[in-house]
């Protein structure tokens, strides 16, 4: 498919790098080319190539995990939200028909959080939307839990004042995962660390943050608010019978969402989910019934995820045109609506103009998924 | 879910039912309440009644099978598309709220079909599409194959004059199957007349006919044509890789259908199926893959289906809200433009104002498939 | 997945090539490699080669239709049946542990198609089953339909001498579609040629004769008999639901088939459908769900069909390990019994020898859909 | 369907109910027939009056979580986990064709709950097999993170003691979820106490254990060990592909399991689920693609489930009758091979016999979802 968008992609910044090193992703084995942090740094060379050779029309970067919210302090981390969203800026600046941004923000003071937000999406351009990977860490080492070991979540009221600027800006928030904190780490984690991470770790705890926000009434609050969570839902969309089900409001009569909803409910209207790190097909249809293609975009989760193997997948999915082309583009361009207007100025596309469905170029047959008739030349 | 649409229902014209005995769907142990001729007959009783207590705000109309496409004068054929049109125009005028019809027409002569459609679409209310019961019986007993053995398909040049009209005036044409000619019936039927109906020879003879109009071009020279096939697609949204790899143009160069395009092109754009007579989900499963939710709507084929088991069915499907309250009737109002205006004035509606998800009326759990905990009341 | 097997795959015999010469499946711009006649002669040669680069471990070879389904005259079929038997078991003898045979068998006589099956499977090697090209053209220019106008169906119970035989030598019978009589073919497909033949008229009719089989009683009255369309099944899966619910058996009460049977449960224990020539995962899942995956085997169609396209498809379905082995190998050898016996001798694989699910030779990683980290270099 | 066994199914110890009152669980509005403390204490009375009504043959109890694995004191924990066993036992006792039961266990000390294990499935009958409810607390109030706060994860090498005795008595274990430590609770769930249990809590928690023990290599030291977890596998069923892509050996060199395995090899031979308390189609659909069908198994979670309402689900899934009378009956005969020993003697049943499929008692049609044709009379 070609003119695909795609916005869990992340870079980094090169002076905070050393402080936010990949590490726990590195694999022995990694060729030059897989390497995490050039990746992380590049943004116009071979990332750019890669989209050309991919059928990405747009990219929409946001800074590393865990960012600003693996940072106790305040105001170190206020600090690195700032420094980030001025050098995307720059960078998109440089080049906006391809790329975008999604604001890094801070999350101990929920008015500094939505003013940096409104500072990115109203003084500067090329930001569409925010992403915030979890919790927020705090806690002093004076703390009870120790330095770091106190989570901020953000159904906690007192967040209300950035949930309202979000929605009022039109800014859908990606809540991304991230590490735990040393306390919980040591408790679960520690001794099994393949699970701590991408593997199930990450799911695990940020699917219960997106439930809260979910069930906490935030979304209830400010009906134009908009979330995305990736990596196929972070389980959720296989259990939404569950969760509704057991969400019985005669056991929890002060759980603030609204009555007459299920959390089934919100999806395809505030809340939305991407394909990134998750290319498997059986998921997709599990979710595409739960809750509906609208629902789903595409995304990849570059560099921890290969941008060739998230698009062959993709490329190959067999499901009808309409529903692959909103996954893959046009929903996109609903979601964050910013992307229509300067300096991006992207337009929705017909199946045809993206190459999905029909013959060009005089072909003649359909559904070879070999191009050879007796020459095995497919390959993955 | 309420305020359903439904358009593959049948009526009797009063004078013609005795021509038009449903004789091979008549069961030997038919209650009355079951009786084909006393439900066809019918239309503000049993019919309205089983509407309202099945959540269906309104139900479009049509002559039941084989209608004047089973008559081989031309002159009476296009005399029974006259009664029928006037009579159910009377109908739908005592109840614009709850009903609309579609034109029946004699296809002997395509300029006359034209006339009938338009007369039916400017000059009389209630009309938002027209039903075609597959090929036109044609012949004498002094052509070659005998009487009425004679099959007039639709997609030959000539007719394009009354697809024009349909285009013209957006007036959606519903393929409808019907019984084989006698001498196809000798050959291949007589011997097992159980397979000759809506078992399996409906499907196979009216799957080759709309695949005849869509390889025939038609959909290319009218591309404001919208055709509609119920039967969860006569066994087409199964086959489309097969169609579509065969369709090969280096074997077909003289296919009319442009060689731009595939079959499944066409779904969601100008050809969309309904639900009826088959009530299955994995079968809609493999439809929303193959030609998406937004191809599907429902429908029964009353009173060849029973109202309530097409729509507990229908109920009861566990799919996202987003493409049920679609299926079940936003689409609809999109492809008959004329439901939205007098006399009928309906408009889409929320999944909500549908009771598709959420909970109401102080309930408080979700997902019971049976009201009581521990007693089995849940039937059927 | 390595040691696949498959079973709907043509060869012609070189004396009768030219009489059933496969015209309306040659391409314009067919290559040299992909010459119908050519790769219909072959066996030990590019044929084995492609076996070889996609897994295949053993082909059951069958003379290409409509073979001696097309001869209106009984000994004619009858000369050209055993001509092809004795030819393909000669083949067969010089690589067995790579191909098997089933029986060619004119079906004029019963009794003599019985006779020529026990002469296969039992005074020759190699023959696993057989398999008929839907039905038997008969009738000669005396009579009233013309010659070759006379369809002769298997659900006649003079033919239960045949399905007798057929049950008690343990010889599974694949029906396989087939071309038109000329008086049909002049009535509905002449004008469109297009959709003949394996787009839509070959299972359009052939799925009307398996049905008439189940629902005339065969199966009943030869429960040890084993009944294998191709196909993805000839469009049932997909219907069951509907062809159930229509066989109101108040409405037939003469129909043969046991009454407290539906057809839906005679899948999986006395029929069986293939992949060939419909490489649809849609369908497939479809087929998975309605009649389950141990009802479902590979096949390919070779050489209407590509090798290596229906492997690469196969190879890239993303379903567990479990069923997948099973519909590319093992369910065959329950099926055919007589594969595990001389000279064939294959035994059933674990997905682990077939290269399905794990890693090996020191892979690290899982799920790469193309194989190098920044460089697109999958094909089809 | 008739015939069903069902196996997450808890009973509590009328000596222990006070210390493990299901508090989180019960409803403002509950009636008197859904009060845990009633039901979790019957047995012979309405819980059996329920499986009658419902189609159950055989139900296996397990005593209510979080049991053994909640009680700190390990010689306290061995205590109940005795007087447990030796109840249930009494009470299958009474009626073993329609109960058996799986052991309680303190995990403290492997080798004591190896020998009550042994104990229950040599000295005593009517154990098939084990349940352990997570991690098992540990810790005093003189530990670091005090009384209660340690998590026993049973992945540790020094548990081999454990799984071998459970491989070599056929013993499958349970794994089935429970509360979360004090400490973990302040953290994550306190102040949101409806996603800390059944909602999402449980299996953020469980399968984190479950991917433990698979990923720590304790399938591939007893290969004829046999785990089940519940609630459609707790989430990983949706998962596998990213858990098998992110398992990369070359990030984690030091993961135990075996390098030539994926996760997914593991379900359907070692891992098996269960539909208890979550009893979604959608997931269903998901799950049997990417472990098989062979793979689940039907489960409740009396009586933090009703009985009906689990049964009226599972009896109308809309899938092939193989798949589901193996999922509902005969693949738990495989699972725990001593329900076919006495004292229970259950043998595989068709799926006739349990009345899937075909029609029965005269019956004429097929596919009702409504009895009535005309009055909507099927409700829930």
């Amino acid at each position: 498919m070609l003119y695909k968008i795609c916005f869990e992609e992340a870079f980094a910044l090169p002076a905070s790098l050393e402080d936010n090193k990949p590490i726990g992703f590195t694999r022995a084995d990694a060729t030059p080319e897989e390497d995490l942090s050039t990746n992380l740094l590049d943004i116009h060379g071979h990332r750019l190539r890669q989209m050309d050779e991919n059928g990405i029309e747009l990219m929409v970067l946001s800074l590393n995990a865990p960012g600003c919210q693996g940072i106790a302090d305040p105001a170190q981390a206020a600090r690195l939200a700032t420094m980030a969203n001025d050098y995307v800026a720059d960078q998109v600046a440089q080049n906006p028909a391809r790329f975008a941004a999604l604001a890094a923000l801070s999350m101990h003071d929920p008015a500094q959080a939505a003013a940096e937000l409104e500072r990115c999406l109203t003084a500067k351009t090329g930001f569409v939307g925010a992403l915030l990977n979890d919790f927020q860490s705090s806690g002093t080492a004076a703390d009870a839990g120790g330095a770091g070991n106190t989570m901020l979540f953000y159904d906690d009221p007192r967040y209300d004042v950035f949930w309202a600027a979000a929605a009022r800006l039109q800014a859908p928030v990606y809540l991304h995962p991230r590490t735990p904190t040393p306390l919980i780490d040591a408790q679960m984690w520690r001794a099994r660390p393949w699970l701590n991470l991408s593997v199930l770790g990450f799911a695990n705890r940020v699917n219960m943050h997106l439930l809260a926000l979910i069930t906490g009434g935030v979304l209830d609050r400010f009906p134009a608010l908009r979330l995305v969570v990736g990596h196929m839902g972070e389980h959720l969309p296989f259990e939404l019978y569950r969760i509704d089900h057991k969400l019985d409001r005669a056991r929890f009569p002060a759980m603030p969402m609204r009555p007459d909803k299920l959390v089934r409910d919100y999806f395809g209207d505030q809340v939305f989910i991407t394909t990134s790190g998750h290319f498997s097909t059986p998921a997709l249809h599990c979710s595409i019934a739960e809750i509906g293609a609208r629902s789903i975009l595409f995304s990849i989760d570059y560099p921890f995820e290969s941008i060739p193997n998230a698009c062959v997948w993709f490329d190959r999915i067999q499901l009808n045109q309409h529903d692959l082309v909103d996954m893959g583009r046009n929903t996109c361009l609903r979601l964050f609506p910013r992307l229509a207007q300067a300096p991006h100025h992207l337009q929705p596309k017909s199946a045809w103009e993206c190459e999905i469905g029909g013959l060009r170029n005089g072909e003649t047959t359909y559904g070879l998924y070999n191009k050879s008739f007796s020459k095995r030349t497919a390959t993955s």
